[in-house]
This record gives structure tokens, C-alpha cells and sequence, in this order.
């Protein structure tokens, strides 16, 4: 397939490189000259604009981009994608921006004759490399049919999350409740021990019992639990603080539009603030659990 | 074995039930006369105090009682436990009660000549009655070794969580975390289906990915998601709201003498609060997300 | 003077007749056509569009809008403000906004050869009718003298906070702080009454100790503690709890843009967003205190 | 009068001395032999032990304790006041204890004959040197006459708080309010000054505004506002973080006992908590404010 892509950051450039490698054509364009001549050299076709890779006879355009103001400039500004895509061009856009944005795109998109899906991922940059992303979609099953061979060239789950806007709604919950779980078995884990319980004992308990989630057993924030965890290597690599930082606003954000309250997820978010402010933003969202003990 | 057995009310009685079904003679005592008789037709003896209980040629006693006042009341009144406790007699509190109250009495219970284990549980009434309960026990290797084949009787799960103290700390940070699990699923269940998705849908996307955990997958609060879960029968049954508000306040008692933060346990401790003032103390734990939606 | 104004609903409608009662003349604009003819009897001229009143030969224009949309439209927008208004022409924007958007405009503004300013008020319609506002008022010295006598005809406190947009983060700034404090109050009041003390003792206690504050003093939420308050009369009147809710949303929401966090300014806004969606969006912000209260 | 005094710490050595100063005759009592000389030299009398000053003739008894242990222990424990304090004789508890352990207490004095008042006090070393504490006193108006010639030698303002208890109700709401205040006030001046506003003019519109309070106006924590505040002066004296978090713990504690959710109160705990785990309680509470704030 002839497909464009926008977006060549640290997640978008590995996967425009999983859609060469699985055969497509694929024509690209990003502000950055130098994430552009990389995939250039890996195959892929450079355009100079956005409404260059809408009229360069793509089938589908994939975008990944930071935020919404980004998304809407790219889709919506003058020179931008709709004002030069062909009707019928299948859009997709895996960008992660709150739900009220992506539907308001989606609903430009579908007046311009274009179907379009919201489609952010999960699974950080290892799986942007490796191919093996989560996709969450929001759209007609349809048109999920038609993006799925082309998702499946750059992740392992792709799931239907239901219409417009959905995919973006089951990323924001999913986080939210992820960064709430985080804090969580951060202080839970550090109440533990400073009554005088083992670490890894106490770990092995919770993940046996009704406290287990995803943050106790595959990204305990405590020193030492997990081996090979981002806690055990100073909170390098894994997802970055300010990454959820930027995902618990989304939410709190999306909450306010539709008068939900999240209350805990509220005060998540200003942790993360706080822990951000103090210079950490770029370590794994796990080291919050620095706000509850001393430093060694 | 001869066991004493202290404390016969929903969780007691059904735990000394099944001491005396698998052979143990049992001796029991609770200010219930109704307790008891319901015991002694079972086939225990009655005795008409603790200390009763402790002279009654007994091998090791079993205390499952409301509060920490209580169990310092039965094991270091006059009268009580361990002024009429033979020297080696092992001592077991399964009461759920905080650490420092259980290091202070097992100390007493050592001055005294007699091992002690902490060993509170869960698994609430049903585990209770089919003796698939989990014990989280604190104290010595050797006095562990010798409770298990006791409390082996009356639950499925006994686990050594370390000396003295450690069976209440392991429960009350296990429990600390399920209470801000809970609302940050009722939390996320709410936003998501808010924002207009399908909550069996979002159920499903939250427990393939990081955002799992007992609450969302086992006792999912929305109604509809799991059929047979409190939450889908008016939230009756499981695990009370007032249960977890009281384990929630030992939580952040315990944490408080430590000095240690608990800024999200403590935030659902108030929120609980909140609830069981509303009237709603009875229900299951997972009815909080009623504070999250308007009533239908 | 000569001078526009546009947005008259509660707040904007008694502000203009006060402009008029001052002998200004007044060139209206609003979308409810009620609204237009009610201030036509009291002597207004009507104008059709927003920039029909900006070609009305006026030497200040003053706007009073709903929400940070609506006043990028007036201003930006085809047809709008700027696209119409001669240089040199006073603005005044007294809609309470984020204060990124109150510089962003007002630097569009600035381009276009107009001054302007942020002035939002405090004092509800009372004092909108009673020509006794406070305005907060960002901009240069200059302009802030230029506009004082205009602005004096509706208010009686008018106060230059700096720079321009100073004024929407004065604004933002001290009613985040009172939404704290009314709920702080709420809850020092509840806990004193549940613990024995009579409402009226405590109150005055706090009111000449280290606890006072505006809620406590002018507004004490706690029924029959001020006669006059709407604490005494069923919560109505005063200042609503869904405008509190806005401000604290441009509050959590100024703070995100800056990476600062509000800890309890954001709890703050997620226990108005509960008690608004329990159906008490319009009452008096003090009546937050029935959330620490099991209904008479 | 004859007044019999025990604990000569901070604040009871200069109350006591106070005492001296006003004429009455003090027999005292501590465990640092130190304390008890100073008071000698100062023209005290000593008493080896709590039941010795019960026993010396004394026609009042004032307790200046650090925790409701200490002050159970001295009233009720064997060679306590109780079991040797002729009946009659007023006892005054000056310590900050929760208002449960002050009632039972008080009982058991009025069982033993004697009537007591709880009197906690506010104002600090400073106010206990120079005789200007306010005293928030809990019991009968009977009792509350005879105890206010001798509180005058101590303090300025004696208040009767209503019954027993009342004196420490009436501390314990006003100072979780001050706490909320003052993180409030930390909030919102941190936040006008990330938006670009100046402190001082910040400072001044709060001050005159809806937002004001004791903690904007007297001990404003922005550095510069106030020139003599410990604002300015590294947050040295004051009302100490770790004093304030005392007194925030016996407030949630009391609102436990009582079923009353304090839902910023129990935040503002944790955020002390977390502040003083820092290293910082030592700090005047108003240091809060650096949790806010990037180091400079």
C-alpha cells in the first residue's frame, strides 16, 4: 500500500520503519530534516508539507504528533491535510490528545469525505521499535477493518474501542487509573517497610492478594523487587514521568469537559506535578515513590 | 489438638466451626451466650472467661476480635489471657488490628513464655465458612511451622510475612492499596463510560493492559460488567464499606506513628468516610463509585 | 464618553445601565434581543454585530462574556472586534478567563494599535446592580489610568495588578484560595459541631484566632451562624457553586500551562465538580458544607 | 494561691514563671532536673514526683503535657494526681490532646471529686514568655471563673469554649483550618507568581479581597511580603511544621472517633508529612510553601 505518515519523533519514526519493513510504500514528512533523511535512507519518499502527502496518491495517512494544537494545525490549518487529501483517503491519527479533539477532527474529516480513526498506542518506544504497540481504535468497525492489516504491520494488539474518539477515551481512562495504581503501591509498599516489612516479601503478598495490579507485579516502583524493572536501574528508561504527567492532564482535562469527577485522579496529577517540578520528569513514572522516603 | 478458641461472631464462629470439623476439641469463649451455644452444639466446650479458656488445658488459642482495644483487654486484663496462660501455650490473633498494637502484646505474650503469632485474614465471611481463608502471619519461623497445620483447618493461604507485627502490616498495606485501587476504578469506569464508551468494552481494555488490577477484573464496580459481582446485585454481599474504611484507618494510624505519607490512602480514607456517613456503610467496598455518578 | 459594550447578561446588563446612569453613551451589543431592547428603554443605542459596535465612533469598547471562547471570538473572529475597531480605541475585557488568553488577545490587540485590558470583577450581581464591583485590572499604568473612570461608574475597588492578563491571575489566584478556605471552613465547622461544640462559639473562636478568614467571617457556611448569610436562608443567592467550579477550573487549568502544582486547589475543584453533579450547581458556593453532613 | 505545676518545657517553664511573677506560690514538677532548677532559682518549690504535688497543698493544678499519654499517665496512673489530689482542688490541663482523651480524663476527675478544665493554649513561646497566650478552655462556667485569674497571669485572651473538651475541640477545628489555610495561601501565591504577578501586589489584593485570612495577612509564606515574618528570615521561629503536624493528626484522629469525614484536613496531614520527612520540621509551618516551589 502507498501510505503517508506524519511525524517522525521518537515513536513515530520507528513505526513509519515497521510499515517499510513490512512492504508498504510510505511517504513522510516532519519539521526535522534529520528524522526525515533517516527514513529516507530506510526507503521511504520525502514531501515537503502536509498537503504534500495528502496529494501524493497515498491510500491511508497515518499521523503521530505531540498534542492536540498540533493535530488540528496538521488536519485542519490552511495547507494542511484535509484542505488537500482526495476523498475516501483513510485517516488515521495516532497521536494521544483528549477525546473532544479527536472527534472534532474526525468530524471535519467525515464532512471532507474522509474516514478517519483515532488510534493512540501503548508500549513506549521499545514496542514503537519492536512492533509490538497496542493500538486502541476509535471508529466504524468498517474502517477498523481496513486499518488493521496496516496497524498490524506496527503492533500486536489492535482493539476496537468503539466510535469516534473512543480510542482516545480508553487510553486517558486506562492511564489514569495506571498513574493512580502507581502512587498506590508506591505508598503502599513504602508503608510496608518502614513497619519493618521485606520489600520483596511484601510484594510476593500483594500480588498474591487483592492490592495485585499491573504496578505491583510487572513495574514495582520499590528498589530491588524486580530485577530487571526500571527501580532497579535508578528509574531510567521505561515511561516517562512527564509523559503521564501530560496523560493525567488529558484526563483531568476530559473529566472537566463532561463535569465527571476524578478525584484521585486529580490529586494524581498535581503528585506528578509536584514530582516534575523537582527536576524528575524524565525518569519512569515508578520513581514517584521518591516523594514517600528519604533519600539513602 | 485442644485449641481455645476467643471471639465467635461472623468471621469466628464459621473459623471455629471448621476447627471442630477437622477433629480439633475446641473451647470457646464470646460475650454472646448466643455465640457460644450455636459453638457448643457444634460440639465445644463452653468456658466463662478468657481466662477460663487459657487454664482450660489448651494447646494453642485462637482470638478473633473487633479491635485493638479489645484484643489488649482479652490478653492483658486482669483476668484475661495471659494472666492465666500456662508458660508455652502458642498464642494466635487473628484479629485485624494495627502492628504496634500487635508487637506490643506479642511482647507482653513473650515476657510471659508464650509464642505468639499475629495472623489476621481475608477472604470476609464466605472464606470464613469454607475455610478457604488467606492467613498473613507474623512471628518466628518455628512458631509459624507450628500454627500452619491450625490455621491450615480454617483457610487455604497461609503465608509467612515475616516477624512479629508483619501478618498486620502485610494486610493493612495490601488493603490500603485495594481501597485506592477501587476508587481509581470507579474513577476510570466512570470517565470512560462518560466520555461515551461501553463500560464492558473499557472493562475489557483496562484488564489487557496496565491499568488491571483485583478491582477492575475481579469486582469491577460498574454495574453490568461482571454478572456476578456485588455491583451487578445492587452491591450486597463482599466486602463492606465500613470493613474498609476501618482497615483504611489503620492504615493511616499506622502510617502516622511511623511518620510515613500516605497521601492517597489517606485521601480514600476521607472519601469512605464520605460514603459510610451517606448512609451507605453496609454495601460492598465497590459501591464508592456511587459518589462518581448521578443517581440513575 | 462614547463607549461600547457587548455581553449583557446578569453581570453585563446592570454594569451597562450603570455606565448610562454615570451619562456615558452607550452602544450595545448581545445575542438575546431581550436583553438589547431592556438596555435600548434605559437609553443605549444598539448595534447589529460585534463590529458594528466597534465602528460606532466609540472611544472604549468594554466586554463581558461567558468563557475564554467566546471572547477569542468577539475579538478575533471575521466580523469581530479587531477587524473593525480604529486604533487607538480603549478595550476593556471584564470576563473572567484563563490569563493566557487575556494576553494573547490583548496582544493581538496591541498589533492592531489598540490598548487593552483585563479586568475582571468580584461582587456578583449585587454588585454589578449596585455599581460596587472590585475590578482587577492588568495592563500599563497608562491605560489602567485611562479606563479608571470608566471602570468607576461600576465598581468601587478598582485595583491595577500589573502587567496585562494580572488582572485574570489576580482573580484566578485569590478565589482559588476561597474555594479552599470555604471548604476548609466546611470542614473545621462540622468536625467542632460533631465533637460537641455549639456552631456560633466556634465560630466566633475561629473568627478572633489564627483560623479566620473571609468564609468564616462574611460567609460562614454552617447554618444560623451569620443571620443574613446564605447559610441562613437555604444556600440561595450569593456566589454560585458552578461559578466557583469555572474559576477553579481556570485555575488547575493556568497551573497546568504553567508545569505549577495546586494540590488543593485541585481537590478543591473535584469536590465542587461532586457536589455540582449531586444537583447543587446553583447554590451558594457555601453550601459545599453538605457534603460533611448527613442531611436533617 | 498555692498552684501546683508540672511539665517545664517551652511553654510550661515560662507559664509557670508567670505565675511566680504574678505573686502565686508554685510548686513544680519535671523529669529534667534542669527545668525543675530553673524554676527553683526563679522561687518555686520542688516536688519529686506527680502525687507529691497532688499532696502539697495545693488549691490548683495546672498540666502542661506533650501527648494525651503522658497526660493519662500523670492524672491516672498509680502515684498520679488522682490517687493523691485532695477532692476540690481545680485541675487545669493545659497540654493539646484529642478532646476524647481529654473528656475521659476529666471524668475521672470528676469521679475522684475534682473539678477540671482542659485548657489548651495558642500563641507560642513567645506568647508563653510574655503572658499573652490565648487559653480555649473546656469546661463548667463555674469552674471557668475560678480558673481565670490564674490563667490571666499567663495569657490575654481566656475563652470559654463550652464543656469539657470544648477547649480542645475549639484548637484542634481552628488549627486544621490554619493548616488548610496556609497550604491555600502557599497555593495561590505560588501560583500568581508562576503567572507573572509581583508578591506584594499579589499579596495586597488577597488581603483585600474574598481570598484573605490569618495566613495571608500575618505569616504570609512568600518570601518578601512580609518584612518581619519568618517568611523573610528562612522560616526560623514561628509555629513550628512539626507542631502543626501534631496537631493536624489529633484533628483526624477526633474526626475518626466521630465518623466526620475531613477531607483537606486529612490532605493537608499528608502534605505536612510528606514536608517533614523532608528534613523540614523544624521550620515554621509556613515553609509548606518550598513543596510548591523549586529550590532557588
Amino acid at each position: 500500500m502507498n501510505i503517508g505518515f506524519l511525524g517522525l519523533g521518537n515513536m513515530g519514526g520507528p513505526m513509519a520503519r515497521n510499515l517499510l519493513k513490512a512492504g508498504h510504500h510510505v511517504t513522510v514528512f516532519d519539521l526535522s530534516a534529520a528524522a526525515v533523511s533517516g527514513l529516507v535512507e530506510a526507503g521511504a519518499k520525502e514531501a515537503t508539507s502536509p498537503g504534500a502527502v495528502a496529494s501524493a496518491d497515498v491510500e491511508a495517512i497515518i499521523t503521530m504528533l505531540p498534542a492536540a494544537a498540533h493535530v488540528k494545525q496538521v488536519y485542519l490549518g490552511d495547507g494542511g491535510l484535509l484542505a488537500n487529501v482526495p476523498s475516501g483517503v483513510l485517516l488515521i491519527d495516532s497521536s494521544t490528545i483528549d477525546p473532544m479533539s479527536a472527534r472534532e477532527v474526525a468530524e471535519a474529516a467525515a464532512k471532507n469525505g474522509n474516514p478517519m480513526l483515532d488510534a493512540p498506542v501503548s508500549g513506549g518506544t521499545i514496542g514503537a521499535a519492536a512492533g509490538t504497540l497496542t493500538f486502541m481504535v476509535g471508529g466504524s468497525e468498517a474502517d477498523f477493518q481496513k486499518a488493521q492489516p496496516i496497524l498490524a504491520a506496527m503492533g500486536k494488539n489492535i482493539v476496537h474501542c468503539g466510535d469516534t474518539g473512543n480510542g482516545q477515551v480508553a487510553k486517558v481512562a486506562n492511564n489514569m487509573l495506571l498513574g493512580i495504581s502507581m502512587i498506590g503501591v508506591a505508598e503502599a509498599m513504602s508503608l510496608g517497610v518502614a513497619l519493618g516489612m521485606d520489600a520483596k516479601v511484601l510484594a510476593g503478598i500483594i500480588n498474591s492478594s487483592s492490592g495485585r495490579c499491573w504496578a505491583s507485579e510487572i513495574n514495582n516502583p520499590f528498589p530491588g523487587v524486580l530485577e530487571n524493572g526500571p527501580a532497579s536501574r535508578g528509574y531510567s528508561g521505561g515511561f516517562g514521568t512527564d509523559l503521564m504527567l501530560k496523560d493525567l492532564g488529558l484526563a483531568s482535562e476530559a473529566a472537566k469537559q463532561v463535569r465527571q469527577p476524578v478525584i484521585l485522579g486529580g490529586l494524581a496529577q498535581q503528585l506528578y506535578q509536584v514530582f516534575s517540578m523537582q527536576g524528575h520528569g524524565g525518569l519512569d513514572f515508578s520513581a514517584i515513590i521518591k516523594l514517600y522516603r528519604q533519600e539513602d
